[in-house]
């Protein structure tokens, strides 16, 4: 995989200087980060963006691993022949118009990857987005480079992607929340010969990624990938496309791909230890919440017991009726603790989970009554998971997160927070708190299904 | 009711000039936008923000037909006596502990009521943030002046909320999102006379009032408020607290409801045509699209039939996987709707539902392929709803939702928005949607929960 990741040499077959198009979007994104030699590869052109432009690859002087190819599919076999000649390693077909637009393009890729496997070339795609290394920045994609340059944001979570576009728009969507730091993002569309669990190998030895997340639409080879994933130290979140029947009929028309029978993956996914998602942005917060390493109690034969610290009974009873789902069962918080939290508390107010401290906060503001209440509730060992609701306003309610923290000593259990408020005001207290490693969400069931799908796969 | 929604005269027992207090906020808020006349009554000052302040409410001279009570729960029965010395018609009692507190604030709150009953005042609360009308604005309510007069945005929908600290937060941070507009925001807490029923019959006669949202945690009398419900015309929902036990065991310590037994009240909730929600924001997302009065088909026999139109395969199959649980089904395009996009589309790529447009967006650019997609996909008599994918990017990426939405004439069938990007550019894409009635989202799965929400109650 190093001529994907780390490539000597890389032609962009289908460059060109046409504004807002993707075959410059190519070359703006190598040229931003890639420090090796880049080829433009255009019969129409002898000078690209200041590079030398070849009419084919096998006129390239020089060295080259990589050739990323966007040009129409039917034009992509010559391509290969020539890239044979060439002794290119990999190449990354990111043009769509193959196996998923029907028979006709399932034997032109067919084709591609005959040609490719004769003459001893990798191939990632088709219909794919190409690969990125946000520390880098290596951008082996079309994506718009404006909105790249904005977003990117090195982090610890890989991404692996049965898809092309979703990855670009999705991803800069993340990075740009200013929250979640990307690693590898591998975007292997059709996935003809390079294809999940060769990646999912890769990201299991690459010391930069710490958290591997997955959309797939269908599994190439499901006992390896179960046998990977079993063994994986790395958490592995899942997001499977064509769960449903109209999901899945859409999922062959996308990719071409077999969706399976999800009842049947789903058991298998749940035995390796793989923590399912729904949703896109769901998958990520459950990702960059693993990504953590709360300490997290092992649970055998219980069940996972959280307590609930809220300024608003009713958020904390909606919060209390989404946990059933997801296996958490409020905590029966210790009588340490309750006489501990009932000191700031008025006396007409009896402690109980969920700890409604509202009188304490109006009694105390709210700095000291959660500093209080999140120490407290930390300490007692009746509780694995803490799940927090903060209103994030003006004056004394603008909260300072480091303080509010401070008294959360040794091992960090789960501390998750539910966050609202006048927007300006809520990311001042939503970046620092992620900064010191505590993630905040918007809604309430998120926070929940988060909090369960880390006891999910103990640590 | 009137002697709340636009009394002649109110009082605030428990006004204070201390910064950041309760009592302030109450007297702020209220000369904000209030025009009657204002009483701060407190024995231990002569003026709070050069108004004349009182010792006690039967001392005051000039017309009072509303008290706000926010003192310590044990001085509020000396309080209503006073009240009823003076003739006051209505008293929002904005404290808390009282039942939610345990046996002792019980029998302080049937005191309370007693007294009220003997003098023929009307009880709103206890243990509420009071009453808001946005429109005028009258803010009946201890919720913080400056985190209020940012958000507050008028709309047409309205709020009954069985909870206090809540309602405040969670309508700054709806409001300040710049899409969701409000009317009545009434916080009636432990309603011990004010309740839903009363309320809601209010709102059903209210001009200003389209859709009505409750939280309940539980119901006064079930079978006025399904009479109610039946024959509103306006369209109503409702978030239950306490469906599970572990929700049912917090909400009795909330406002001391019991919450009763959830897979029946569903049934007679979905049988008066109530949407019922799961999450504070969900039930603001159906609110605001049931608003739209969007033109719903009768759905007899069939299933509502949804057209999804993306720039990413995979999001469309994620979208698809979601419809099952609310009763969508892909709609099964016509032929003259498949020709009409075939016509921007490649030939390669054949036209199905998902509507995966991205090589007519890169051939014709987004702008004129989203506008003939919508227009075309509108126009099917074979869709009844149609779910639309927009990445807001930069260049070509920032799309004009009034251009790409010109085509759409007639009755406006149900169109929503997945928008991701980076925020600037989605910001400029979402609020002209949001202006032109179009509603967006930022998550699949709510996007399709809201498409769903739309046909559970046929217009």
């Amino acid at each position: 995989m190093d001529f994907f990741f780390e490539p000597n040499g890389i032609a962009v077959v289908g460059a060109t200087p046409e504004p807002q198009s993707g075959g410059l979007n190519l070359l703006v994104n190598l040229t931003r980060g890639y420090k090796g030699p880049i080829f433009p590869v255009n019969p129409k052109y002898n000078h690209i963006l200041g590079l030398k432009c070849y009419p084919r690859v096998s006129e390239i002087n020089g060295p080259l691993d990589l050739c990323i190819i966007f040009v129409p599919a039917k034009a992509v076999p010559r391509v290969l022949e020539d890239c044979v000649l060439k002794g290119v390693r990999g190449v990354m077909i990111e043009s769509g118009g193959f196996a998923e637009v029907g028979p006709d393009g399932k034997a032109l890729q067919e084709q591609c990857l005959a040609i490719a496997r004769r003459g001893g070339i990798r191939i990632w795609g088709p219909n794919c987005m190409g690969l990125i290394d946000t520390a880098k920045p290596y951008i082996f994609s079309f994506v718009i480079p404006k909105d790249m340059e904005e977003a990117i944001r090195p982090g610890p979570i890989s991404l692996i992607v049965q898809s092309g576009l979703l990855s670009g728009g999705f991803i800069i969507t993340l990075m740009g929340n200013k929250t979640l730091g990307l690693s590898k993002i591998c975007s292997i569309g059709n996935k003809s010969d390079v294809a999940e669990n060769e990646l999912l190998e890769f990201l299991t030895d690459d010391p930069a990624t710490k958290v591997i997340c997955l959309y797939l639409e269908s599994f190439m080879n499901g006992r390896r990938f179960f046998e990977l994933a079993s063994s994986s130290k790395k958490p592995i979140v899942v997001l499977k496309g064509g769960k449903t029947p109209s999901g899945a009929k859409a999922s062959f028309s996308h990719t071409a791909s077999l969706a399976g029978d999800y009842e049947l993956i789903k058991g298998i996914l749940r035995q390796a230890r793989v923590v399912q998602a729904d949703d896109f942005f769901e998958m990520m917060d459950i990702a960059r919440t693993l990504e953590k390493n709360f300490y997290l109690r092992r649970v055998r034969a219980g069940k996972p017991r959280i307590a609930i610290l809220t300024y608003s009974g009713a958020s904390g009873i909606v919060t209390a009726d989404h946990m059933d789902p997801y296996g958490l069962i409020l905590a029966d918080l210790s009588p340490q603790t309750r006489k501990r939290l009932q000191e700031l508390s008025p006396d007409w107010m009896p402690v109980k989970n969920p700890v409604d401290y509202w009188p304490a906060i109006e009694k105390n503001g709210p700095s000291l009554a959660y500093k209080h209440a999140l120490e407290t509730l930390h300490e007692d060992p009746e509780v694995d998971g803490i799940i927090v609701h903060i209103y994030a306003g003006h004056g004394i309610w603008l909260l300072n997160p480091k303080e509010i923290l401070s008294g959360v000593k040794g091992s960090r259990k789960p501390i998750l927070f539910w966050l609202i408020g006048p927007e300006k005001n809520r990311e001042a207290t939503r970046l620092p708190l992620e900064e010191e490693g505590w993630p905040t969400f918007h809604e309430i069931h998120r926070t929940v299904r988060v909090m369960g799908s880390l006891f999910e796969k103990p640590g």
